[in-house]
């Protein structure tokens, strides 16, 4: 998962190995898919602490809420959401700091030695 | 592209419209591929202005070079890399500030206090 192991320490600055480099592909798979970006921008969009409703995600999308939620499995299986039934619905939240994270992992200045 | 229109303003910390997500999408499915995310990263270790021969990628791999540039191709068609033919050899380099601007689109501040 993004901010852990690998992906905590390695940045795109320095050459990945392939334990880096097939855990953090999980991440950007999981974002590279229109109707998941943009439940993640959904969620996100609650800031730090913020959680949405399925119930809420649904409507915006012509799609059934069966797929909705495989969108949703696949965000959570590469650790950007997490989620919690309450009642008759799933709450989902983005998981503090993994966009950071993420963002530190694209930009992390290139140093020397980095990769020891 | 990244960096162009939709990406240039739109963060993930707001709702996407379709269109933005359609096109921000590509970019990350891009990257969400192990062989991909390796070669950027190879690619991106060289630095701003810094470039690679594909003959130097080629060998860190155990696939073919028509496979290896086909990787390259797709990260080339989204916006993340570009490339120049100089006599027998391909060189490649990521696209001056396209990292920065994907971050930045991952983190921008929703809420005022957002981490420094």
């Amino acid at each position: 998962m993004i901010g852990q192991d690998a992906a905590c320490c390695a940045g795109l600055s320095s050459p990945l190995d392939e334990d880096q480099a097939a855990e953090l592909a999980k991440v950007f798979k999981a974002l590279g898919d229109p109707v998941r970006l943009r439940l993640m921008s959904m969620i996100a969009s609650r800031g730090e602490g913020g959680e949405v409703c399925v119930c809420e995600l649904t409507p915006a999308f012509e799609l059934s809420q069966p797929t909705i939620s495989h969108h949703l499995k696949l965000l959570r299986q590469a650790g950007l959401i997490d989620c919690e039934r309450r009642g008759t619905w799933v709450y989902y939240w983005v998981l503090p700091g993994v966009l950071d994270r993420l963002a530190a992992f694209l930009t992390a200045p290139q140093t020397a030695g980095a990769t020891a």
